[in-house]
């Protein structure tokens, strides 16, 4: 057998792994962590979608797949690992039939999302975008290729060649990097149980080893639904958050990292981040890159520099319209907003980017990964009377 | 053992393969093939380096690991395999470490080479560049990591993480597509002996399985030498040729794919290009993106129409600086060639291209894969006809 | 007073330059001349049009103004003059409010086409693209925001502000580029009698002082129509051919330059190219982009090798939809044809892009312009004897 | 006479804005407005240099034309004006032959900044930055054009032909648009005055008829230096700042903008913002690139939406090495900063952007124009209380 070793260990991994799946698919809240909201902190003009999260475009759905295993000392390739893989789908039918128009805008290309030459090109996404870590990007891009496979088996046969979608970011302040510990099962784990509805979010999927502003960070997620006037259309952003000094925080124009300059790393892990932006705006591939560029307004409003060592990329799709991979006709109708009415929609944007990115660190908790590295998580009363001071 | 099975089956592939580097080491043009030069056609106006090959440039390694295994009828993911992998390496010394400025232009983004937006915002390669087949990137970007952990043991500990380069053309009308054999030996095998010197052409390494102008196409290479007065510097192509209908082909501008219309694959397998350039001129990133940009000048040569399907990438660097990792100093000095002498690099480098694609179809022989799939080899007797008439 | 001699000398210009106007808009083949494919030699394989221009793309309008003034020495600012504007419009109805899809593509920037952020930005063009040389885009440019005034009187009160597209190349080696000899009288004349049908070529408009190959060049044209089958689509180009060594020039592939090695001027005149491509395919701006790149292909088939001074340019527009400067309604609808289908629009652009540079040197007849400066056009009956044999 | 009597006003126009220059050039602060620092109110963590000013970075100059002239209604073409022309040049020496290393970002084309294909391709910058109102642009660069004429009287005949860089806003809110008042003595006054020390700001030059925020706006300038450690290095930014609502406005992170409702102009003028980044770092065209994304950031720190509607446009050039326009080595050297170290130079820049795009609105005065329009300053009281509080 091809994998069979790998497999047998990657069960026990799997059952880890699923066991941190369903807690994480519970979706509460962690014990003692807060939205950023639910703090009483609000950011934006716009009202959020119900659940407040990506999963509020309808039809998006996520899956995680976390992988928390050994402790203490390092040793390389075999833990302890800290990581995961986050997928995120565009909708939960045939993806690679019918395409979501998509773009991409790379802000500080010090990082990796696999596949974005064919994205922007095409204008379209027609596989589902994976998040992990940088070093498992190979291992990840094969097992969705994999995972393709079994969904569409004539791929590479009589059917189009698939190219991934895999974006990273560096954990390996907490996770053993060359271990490389993602492997099919959980990327078939974070695909196959890929769901809309709440979001887990902190330290989960491609979250768990991650940091943000030297607190632990992760995966966030955020919403806004824009006025019926401007066309009712809601934007979910979902990041993997691991960028930033903590003196660059700045949560509602707060310099709250300036506040608590204590609960530091040992180590700067000076990281990235990706972000992933769904609306059911009917825009077409041009527009989904204007939404991208905002995307990165919202990263600054944070108080995030774009440091040379951070990779700074934006994904961003629209749900509303479908694009044939085999087109029989030579044409076809589509429906799209005008120019003249979408800067609500990169205001959206960027208020969902960054209450995001700031979800993410408060749903953070504290996490000692290998050789006792710790990433704290932030103090929410601290946060919170460093905002209302 | 992690990879135990993996590796028991992989030392038979390693065999196979082995032979195969073993022949393609031997550098001989096969049996009945000969380049370009050789059949007394000659395009461009400079003169080729002594190989007439990218390793023209000094200090550039060129290895392949070839995958040639079963036949019949395809059973997907168990074969017939016609595929393999091509490395190609600025320098054999501490790369990661001694980085060499580089960019990447990407002409029509139908295709992948990973890495990419690292290498032009950097302006620098810091890792070999790999060439596979499309599915099988995750797997050898996996592998890449590996050989780089082998060689820097403390990547993603106390050291950087690392973002591979891997391109992808599309071999699937003769591989199976879905076995992604390549893996770790076949990397390691390419990398480790890759070598100055003479490198083995057409359906070898990763264009094994390659088709070009309809006709088996695969690895070329060319290279041009500027005169003393223009700085005497030499540039060096290598391609996997995969793109191309048979008529677009043209050889000194002679038509010779309209002359040629016999020797069909019974299918179009519409695929794509991955250009590679070095240079010993000392020029920085800017001024290797404008290379890669000429570098799809000499493939419009070749009569290419860049159709939609056709992932057209070119990587160019330079081999005449080293740029440090982890720079102690603030300042570094560098020479650099003015862009007002520069014409003449961009034109070498167009002749180079053209040469090397052309190289790539005479060199290969005709091949049999997957459901008998037949790529045929360019009859060399009738293209020296068609071109002198 | 500061334009006073000036605005003297330019009613005079416009004398001639609506002489040169008259003349030129006879659209006779200059006596002597002829177009590539009246020559007998043909290239591509799609169909031309039935006037073989850009102006096969229905709705497509083109209006040049010439200016040829004094003889000998050159008194700067004072002619003697040898150049002009050539307009481009996509359609001749309200511009402004019913823009077309576009996009631009720079392959060399050395050079300038104002207003190009905002028609990649907006994926439209509002306003007619205006050609003429390198130091008289300012002034056309001024030209062109007082001709849209005179159109639009609200402009920059009620209405938005606007943004000139405007071209150029370098004609410097006949005229007198200080005199910036274009101005209102001679860009209205353009705009106002631009028209359907046979569009003038050569040494007239915005081509009066250009050299293409070092022949003389300018302004050529050309258009190819798709089957039926493929959508019945025609493209069709324009150019301002300015560049190019004579020994790159190859027509149909046959090194022509290297044959016809004579007739050179005294020095170099190191230029550029801009390409105008419309089609009446329903594209949006993303494909437009596309077409683009293609252009560049279609220019190297004319062996052109994109010289450091060579700044080249593609535009491209659709003609199949209106986009509304103001849209009333959040949505709109648009119907777009399939990249899966665009291939054939890909090779139709590249073959009308390089015949619309044949034809630039075909139509140019000889001209001597300031200081003697002599730009010799190509012996037609040494043209085609080179290609037959 | 086409051009007599706006040539007869053009004196009259010169003699106000050369009282208008010199009062500019006292560089006093307006009666009654001051310097954001100077309200006690401090962004960032770097410090300012001497003038907190883009002259701060050595060599650097920039001049002003400001053109006031008229009251009451519109009388198209005939003011009132409010307008005028900023230069900014990296030194004051034969910048054409000894160019200085330039990138330009564009985060959003909705608006123009001419010659930057030929900034970016060359990676360098060879003429003088100017920046005034949109439908001015051509007369702009036509004046620059014969400024360079004046200065290089070989342009165009020996020597290369130019490509001006300018850059605009929209002020038609204030100003005659169609007026175009700008022409060759402002902009020859802008350019002849230009001068290193304190910098006139607010509405001044071309900010003359700027707004940001709804409030006045126009020209903004400050500064950051380095630490020794980090190089010492010099960042200056000078911003023509006419974009955003005013809830958008944050001051320190504080919505001062949502705070101070009153104060409206009657209709948005939705408009733009060109950045002007110098350093003395060195660093070559790449990463002025990486610094010119990061004035974007700066201008997010604002509250900037980057609506539809605002061009947004960055130049940056490094004063540290010159390059030759004809270089007679084939070969030079240069010292360049390592990427390593340049993320101090990024959080200078973006803190230098923030506070010029603040001073910008700081320093300028109530203004009405045309129309009876009026473009109503901050009043710093309430900035300053709406910030302490």
């Amino acid at each position: 057998m091809f994998h069979r070793s790998l497999n047998v260990a990657a069960w026990t991994l799997v059952l880890v792994s699923l066991v941190s799946v369903a807690n994480a698919g519970s979706d509460a809240p962690e014990a003692g962590r807060a939205r950023l909201r639910d703090l009483g902190i609000t950011t934006g003009r716009y009202a959020p979608g119900p659940l407040n999260a990506i999963t509020d475009v309808g039809g998006v759905l996520v899956g995680h797949a976390t992988i928390v295993r050994g402790d203490g000392a390092l040793v390389p390739g075999h833990g302890p690992v800290r990581t995961g893989v986050t997928a995120v789908l565009p909708h939960g039918g045939d993806l690679w039939n019918q395409k979501v128009p998509a773009a991409a805008f790379v802000m500080n290309g010090n990082g990796e999302v696999t596949g974005l030459h064919w994205v922007n090109e095409s204008g379209a996404l027609e596989v589902p975008i994976l998040l992990t870590n940088t070093m498992n990007v190979g291992r990840v891009s094969d097992a969705a290729v994999a995972w393709m496979i079994r969904k569409y088996p004539d791929l590479g046969i009589g059917d189009d060649v698939v190219l991934p979608v895999v974006g990273e970011c560096d954990d390996s302040f907490l996770n053993d990097a060359q271990a490389r510990a993602v492997g099919e099962p959980e990327v078939f784990s974070a695909l196959d149980t890929a769901h809309s509805g709440p979001v887990a979010e902190g330290a989960v999927g491609a979250g768990t080893g991650m940091m943000a502003f030297e607190f632990k960070g992760g995966i966030g997620t955020a919403s806004r639904v824009l006025s019926k006037e401007q066309g009712g259309f809601t934007v979910g952003a979902l990041v993997n958050a691991n960028f930033g000094t903590r003196e660059d925080l700045r949560v509602a124009g707060i310099p709250v990292g300036e506040k608590i300059r204590d609960l530091m790393p040992k180590d700067m892990n000076d990281g990235s981040i990706v972000i992933v932006v769904a609306t059911d705006a009917p825009i077409d591939s041009r527009q989904c890159m204007r939404l991208a560029r905002r995307a990165i307004v919202g990263l600054a409003y944070t108080g995030a520099t774009v440091r040379h060592t951070s990779g700074d990329f934006a994904v961003v799709f629209s749900t509303a319209s479908r694009i044939p991979h085999y087109p029989k006709e030579l044409l076809y109708s589509v429906t799209l907003l005008s120019d003249g009415h979408i800067t609500p929609l990169f205001e959206a944007t960027e208020e969902a980017v960054e209450e995001a990115i700031l979800n993410a660190i408060c749903m953070a908790r504290t996490m000692v990964g290998r050789d006792g590295n710790t990433a704290y998580a932030i103090p929410l009363d601290r946060l919170r009377q460093a905002v209302s001071h």
